[in-house]
């Protein structure tokens, strides 16, 4: 494996340096051969401690700018990635791309399929490499799943569960204050507007976009009552804020079919008092994996209890056996970067892809797909729970979809041939 | 509290005398004060048995029918408890309450809603007793989180989840041999099928039928996989079985929206290994119960972790403080019957509320509603997922319906004033 091998030196422009995107820059100015051109974000001083950042890490200068599409059109640059707000990570990159620069975006919704397909159309028209930086699809455990999956260990899939169950009262009630756009979209959307975390590890299990899609989902929501209360007690300075009519439902589900015949079931839930938890659920024809309590139950695999039946083990036995080797060999190399070692990880693998313009381990197609669970769940809830048609951004290809330029990083079990100890059995 | 305590004698009836039959039967003849007229069973051998049981315990003569119209005609008899299949429980129960009898029926899915007006209207008509068996809501834990719930623990309530999951693949695939209804059920039907246990108890948590009830519904279903495969290895000895179409998914999700905003998940799972698992969850503005782990947090209660944060504590500490005083006295008296005493607890409260001609805890409204999310998801599910709307089997009563003749076992927190200590605080 290859972790902290040097490759060629690329040169990124960052937009949008909010606290995200800060913490994304310092992690890729942990690269020595990555290099920070430019800095953008709508906010002046955002720009500043950006361009100070990079040189007080690197001592070089940094070009500055509020505005995208002069960074998008430096001629310096490989590729740009993409930290601003939800509803503008889309349109920037198809700029970038169109400039003709690499691109890259941080996790979010799409507002409509219309501006999914436009992100499809910009990628095949440039040919440009894009990755989606989801984060969760580089987690330890869900490496793991893959493998386990890849090695058929569920056998035949048949339901996968996430919930994006975050409290995130503080960071979206004082949303104004902290210049977050999450106030904004939970004063006004109602839906599950934060899938990917879940949608996106769960369609890498089932090989959505690579011999399976989405077909349909449906989406029901609760009322709103948290982020209201919150309003009341924690913001007397914004009466306004304790009156407005909050849309966003506490709880928003949404069930997804896909052309296998598995099941999704997604739940979004940040407004009530709670710890963090994903409520992960992995299910197939031998056996099922919680995240709840951590347990798995494989047939003929796990110890049955007394009686000879089925019974939850500890998936410590199982998750050890089939450990992914990235993540050991990452190990080995030292974890890094925000949320316990992922960030460095899922920017590392847009790093080489670019370096080698190899095959996007999360491509356009995932990101299409994954991020039009939000605005398609909106228009769901909004028909009352009528189910809503997800595209195929493949236009047809999913069906015998494969990588065709594998990297270490691809998420498919398609990986380069020095690499075969991927596919060997543990 | 008056467990133990002797009442008029009542005389029943039952109608099924399969292996559930059999077993409350046992539990039935327990109670001093009931005793058990008639049998009756589409098998001569099961009457047989149960002729043989009632003498061998009360040395009584019973009579015996395999047809039900008969024994509900029996002059002698205040009720009857039918435990039959799933598809004949409204129906006897309509022709027993037309024939001047109490009534009680196992629980299971409606197949129609018609047949649930059917019996809704069969109920009025008549004035006589009916009560839904649901077992389920008798529970320790359920009657815990009723007693948190309406002292507020909870704050206003959002969210509930639960799953009927449960590897039934012996039962239903061996369904012939053990003249067991499921396997036609599963052969031909598609969606939650088992509701009740699920659905029944989380009504009673958010007063469906009093004060609120279920708007509508929108269900999904996975492919169906498990039963097929169990088919190919355990019956060899019936090849039509492992050819044929299973038309019952291995998973059915639904999700309900209620008039007061809340969503209900549902969960059915029963051909796939696992182990036993209901996966309840109740989330309300002030906290969230998890089943998974056996876990809660509620906000300013719940002790925060060094950061000052919201976690998870064993759900120990607050399910004793807040323990119902009906499952502490049933604990004193002594459980019986099976289910871990849940079954003589169920029957017990019909007994007495035939005793007393008190209100059903359990009444025909709750029995139409929750045994109609049973045909209603699978409706949606034929429709692809569009959302049905579930009836008000009230006439709009559910505004406003309090139980009139409250009794100990009530579940919509009415007590009578010799229980009082009920609505007090903990």
């Amino acid at each position: 494996m290859k972790f902290g091998e040097q490759n060629r030196t690329i040169r990124l422009g960052i937009i949008g340096m909010g606290g995200r995107g800060f913490g994304q820059t310092e992690t890729l100015l942990d690269m020595p051969d990555v290099e920070i051109r430019a800095i953008c974000d709508v906010y002046q001083d955002r720009v500043e401690n950006g361009i100070k950042l990079v040189k007080e890490r690197r001592g070089t200068e940094c070009f500055g700018t509020l505005n995208y599409r002069e960074l998008n059109r430096l001629p310096e640059l490989d590729a740009v990635v993409i930290m601003t707000d939800w509803t503008t990570h889309i349109r920037i990159a198809i700029d970038a791309m169109r400039c003709g620069k690499d691109a890259a975006i941080e996790v979010g919704p799409a507002s409509s399929v219309q501006e999914c397909w436009d992100l499809v159309h910009a990628q095949e028209e440039t040919g440009r490499v894009f990755m989606f930086l989801e984060n969760c699809c580089y987690e330890d455990q869900h490496l793991t799943l893959l493998n386990m999956v890849q090695k058929g260990v569920f056998g035949e899939l048949v339901f996968c569960a996430g919930g994006y169950q975050h409290d995130l009262r503080d960071e979206i009630g004082n949303g104004d204050i902290y210049r977050h756009y999450r106030q904004d979209n939970f004063l006004h959307r109602n839906g599950e507007i934060y899938p990917t975390h879940e949608v996106g590890p769960l369609s890498k299990l089932l090989r959505i976009n690579r011999g399976n899609r989405m077909l349909s989902l449906t989406a029901m929501s609760s009322k709103s009552v948290g982020l209201h209360q919150w309003f009341l007690t924690h913001r007397s300075d914004r009466p306004d804020l304790g009156t407005a009519r909050v849309t966003q439902g506490d709880i928003a589900a949404v069930l997804i079919r896909c052309a296998g015949g598995e099941l999704i079931s997604l739940t979004h839930d940040c407004t009530l008092p709670r710890p963090y938890d994903q409520n992960f659920r992995v299910q197939g024809e031998k056996g099922v994996w919680r995240e709840a309590g951590h347990v798995i139950c494989i047939e003929n695999n796990s110890p049955p209890d007394e009686y000879g039946e089925n019974q939850y083990e500890p998936d410590s036995r199982l998750f050890t056996q089939y450990r992914h080797p990235m993540w050991k060999a990452y190990e080995e190399f030292g974890l890094r970067g925000d949320h316990g070692g992922l960030d460095y990880l899922t920017l590392r693998a847009f790093v080489e892809v670019v370096q080698k313009q190899a095959q996007s381990p999360i491509d356009v197609y995932d990101a299409a797909a994954w991020m039009a669970v939000g605005c398609l769940s909106e228009e769901s809830i909004a028909l009352g729970g009528t189910p809503v048609a997800i595209p195929d951004f493949t236009n047809g290809r999913w069906m015998t979809r494969k990588a065709d330029k594998p990297s270490w990083y691809a998420l498919d079990g398609v990986y380069p041939e020095e690499f075969e100890d991927l596919s060997s059995n543990s």
